[in-house]
């Protein structure tokens, strides 16, 4: 903004927003959960009939974070309680006009909203097994799952797929999913035990197993990864 | 870009870069380094005569990283190795008329060509001691410091403000002015031997003081912050 020369052109670049959500499913035949995201099938062109990260255009006057909540909401009814700004992706060739796409990403919790989506062109998939995808979004997809498995290693981002209390086996299963491999128990409790991001409470889940001991995350626990943004964006 | 609905004002939505540069000066008055970063007089309305960050528009046939790199040479002739996309910025109220910056950022060794630049509207700050800034750019450099504290802890990002070999004197002096604390010497050097990030070298730098042993980075300890992207962005 500093610069004085206008390019003749600049007015053609459009901005766009699309968010990657992720959630975990149980996937009973593996023994083990997987992260599955929504897509949208796109219903013109370019790409039309192809899959799509849900998304629309950035109005005039709306915030990013406010355009990536409404796009969301119109093509999926999902409203996630928390959109963090993933990457700006602006290559010449990724779209057939010229489209910056500002990218969003939240986690959902597995509950019933997951499976209340009427639209038969919006289907939640495996990451791990996805259909062809519109524009660059496949490897924003890659990027946005390079993103959940690098930040789980080094926040609590796994809380945003738990219930509020969950036993260390719950925990444990939503970074095999987020890592794609299985960790030994005994080092994982020892881990998590260690690192001071847990208080357990004083109640158990029974069931088929063993009671386990429920935990909660320790608020007192500073994110490493939330800055000074994201309430300043909210004011 | 799934969304059917086109605003008929988007297409007074423009996209600018800019640049956030960060460098060590030596403050001998302190006796310790400090984080400075490189600003431009706005020579046009709106907020002329005000200091703000390096950048300019984006033209409809460069990439947001080339566009960086370009507006930055452009305005300071400065050219870091590295450039890493910081945040988008798109506020309602950041601008008067209607701009998503794609702000990206960098760290620059200190040498002879920060002191190179001839141009009285550029000049280099103490983050701890800014002028007036024209936008939101006080907002957008508050949010990179942070990041840049924020990831001095899990990364090596150090090394960007490092020659090839440093000792760890030179290493805890970056840490101290990022962080902007003392650091206990002996603990440091704990931490930093046990975290198997960097390699001696059978050098030493001799001087005033007792000789120090020179080390560099091991680049075999992958970088917790690199991911699938920027390599894709260079292809």
């Amino acid at each position: 903004m500093t610069k004085s020369r206008v390019s003749a052109h600049d007015e053609h670049i459009r901005v766009a927003v699309s968010t990657v959500i992720f959630s975990l499913r149980a996937t009973p035949d593996a023994g083990s959960a997987r992260v599955w995201l929504p897509l949208v099938r796109r219903t013109r062109d370019p790409f039309e009939g192809q899959w799509a990260l849900p998304g629309g255009w950035l109005d005039i006057d709306e915030g990013l974070e406010q355009a990536a909540s409404r796009t969301l909401a119109e093509t999926t009814s999902l409203a996630p309680t928390y959109l963090e700004q993933l990457y700006a992706f602006g290559d010449v060739g990724r779209s057939p006009s010229r489209v910056v796409s500002v990218v969003y990403w939240a986690l959902q919790r597995e509950d019933a909203s997951l499976s209340s989506i009427a639209d038969e062109n919006v289907a939640w998939f495996d990451t791990g097994d996805l259909p062809p995808l519109a524009f660059d979004h496949a490897h924003i997809i890659e990027y946005a799952l390079w993103r959940l498995r690098n930040k789980v290693g080094y926040s609590r981002i796994a809380h945003g797929l738990l219930p509020e209390e969950f036993t260390l086996a719950q925990l444990r299963e939503v970074y095999e999913a987020i890592l794609g491999r299985r960790l030994d128990a005994a080092n994982f409790r020892r881990q998590v035990e260690n690192s001071g991001t847990l208080r357990p409470t004083d109640r158990y889940r029974t069931g088929s197993h063993r009671p386990a001991r429920l935990y909660r995350y320790n608020r007192d626990v500073e994110l490493a990864d939330r800055g000074p943004l994201p309430d300043q964006e909210q004011s």
